[in-house]
């Protein structure tokens, strides 16, 4: 395969320095969800930890680095769940975590953030603008600013998820991936291609937020004025040119999903698993139920990614 | 410690013959939840698998001993759990599973049953009733019967869980069994004994199928004349003696709660936890709503031990 930021090797060390907390998290098939999507499908459910979300994997490689170097605080921003997981893993090595997000992001993920004893700004405005205010931050107070898909780490924590797909499924033709800044897919994607090339590999983005689908598209960046989804956690404007680089390399696909098929989604993962997903873990779903006939007699992985909503929106978005 | 019917040898064997999709399920702390009960608060989820509840660990040391034997045939009694497992585990060896259920057990838990090819026959009566014509059909086929809790491969099954509690949480100071029939409690109550004598054992069990609870109080076998819970995985009337010996060796204490911390439970467990799980898999933070003064400040693990519902019932519970 063409290269990549990442390394396997590299992959394969991160499992070593992780919390096994956030390991070999559960994947199995779910013939409950079979009969109305017309495929097989497995999942793989990374909101059974203590953040509820897959972000604990690579927040763990930032936060155990800067501890060997000696650093003692550092800042991100947030939709909320990366904000979570690195407040989880800097409070268990005595750093100082800062998070910054926009005023609208998800209730519940700012309050888990504050609990977990991170300090939380809130900006007057979307993800990226929380953006510039971290970087901002890091530059006036000299500390480290942990960029989310740009740094490798977050690559590399969200990779191992690929290399327990790999190492257990019996066999699967495709996997499907939420895309938001893009270091879960990237870091699943090189991981497939490196080891399980046979395996297609599809993002799936909301209508709503679609940058860096029509990024991968057009094969060069493409931003948007703004983005109107329930999936907070994939709401991005402003794809980074490196990831998308990667995106390129390792992705056989990327599609735009509506939001009615995100709802439809988390509703199905409700009633026939038993499972509360947060709107971006209802990609997947979403995308097999837009084109049944593409995946029809195949066997699809989808990645359940996070299971942080305000329960208030989710009962209303599920009808339930 | 005084002798039970497990052993800890067996138990550590079992893990090599399970399906590794039901071992190693997650256990983490669960720091949401935690304010509302006044003490550190772990779970155990069990319901992150093909079947929805701990019951496959058992169902798969059965089948694969069947197998073995080259015996084709097998039956129990369930209220759906057991009957899902042993459909699910038989049907990957070529076993004809037949379940015998009562005609008001769950009717998700029936669906399923059936939708993994056994042969489900409901009686017009409770479990007792069940238990009765499932060992009626074994002896007038001549086919296995698996009587749960009896039969010691639904206890080495259960008892798993206890090794990976035991492997994994650093240090805590309860472990809360839900009580039925008493395979889990019996099961994780013997490892824990063995091996980390110092971790209290408490079974729960609803005021409204209190059998068993009564019978450990009692010290002999105490059966009711019928039951009135939601909780319909632990909703039995007849204690196996046998049972109840090794529950008298392993559990400290065994307690019973209302109807109404049974869904209390359930819906901190849903707004707090984004988990859905079945009744009896909420009886660990009913204990814990109803005496917080006894666990103030300790490190109790509760094992989430099923999620299948009807979704229905479960919304009107949860008032969600």
């Amino acid at each position: 395969m063409q290269e990549t930021r990442l390394s396997t090797a590299r992959i394969r060390a991160a499992r070593r320095v992780i919390d096994p907390v956030f390991l070999d998290t559960p994947l199995h098939r779910c013939e409950a969800l079979e009969p109305a999507l017309g495929c097989t499908v497995s999942i793989k459910l990374e909101t059974a930890n203590p953040i509820r979300s897959f972000k604990g994997r690579g927040t763990e490689l930032v936060a155990s680095r800067l501890a060997e170097q000696g650093l003692r605080a550092v800042v991100c921003a947030s939709a909320g769940n990366l904000g979570q997981a690195l407040a989880w893993s800097g409070r268990g090595r005595g750093l100082d975590v800062a998070v910054v997000a926009s005023r609208f992001a998800t209730a519940a993920k700012l309050d888990r953030i504050r609990a977990l004893g991170a300090k939380l700004e809130l900006v007057d405005g979307d993800h990226e603008m929380a953006r510039e205010r971290a970087a901002a931050i890091a530059r006036d107070d000299g500390i480290r600013l942990v960029e989310d898909s740009l740094d490798i780490e977050t690559c590399e924590g969200a990779a191992t998820i690929g290399l327990e797909l790999v190492d257990t499924v019996p066999s699967f033709d495709t996997v499907l991936i939420a895309l938001g800044g893009g270091a879960l897919a990237t870091g699943v994607g090189h991981v497939m291609k490196a080891l399980a090339p046979e395996v297609e590999v599809i993002c799936v983005q909301p209508e709503g937020a679609p940058a860096m689908t029509r990024s991968w598209h057009g094969r060069r960046v493409v931003t948007t004025d703004s983005t109107d989804t329930i999936a907070d956690g994939v709401a991005g404007r402003c794809p980074i040119p490196a990831v998308l680089d990667d995106l390129l390399v390792v992705a056989d696909d990327a599609v735009l999903v509506r939001e009615a098929s995100i709802t439809a989604g988390m509703r199905m993962l409700l009633d026939h698993a038993g499972l509360v997903v947060e709107p971006s873990a209802a990609l997947g779903i979403a995308a097999l139920l837009e084109d049944r006939d593409r995946f029809a007699g195949c066997h699809v992985v989808t990645v359940l990614c996070g299971s942080n909503v305000d329960m208030g929106a989710y009962h209303r978005w599920v009808g339930r």
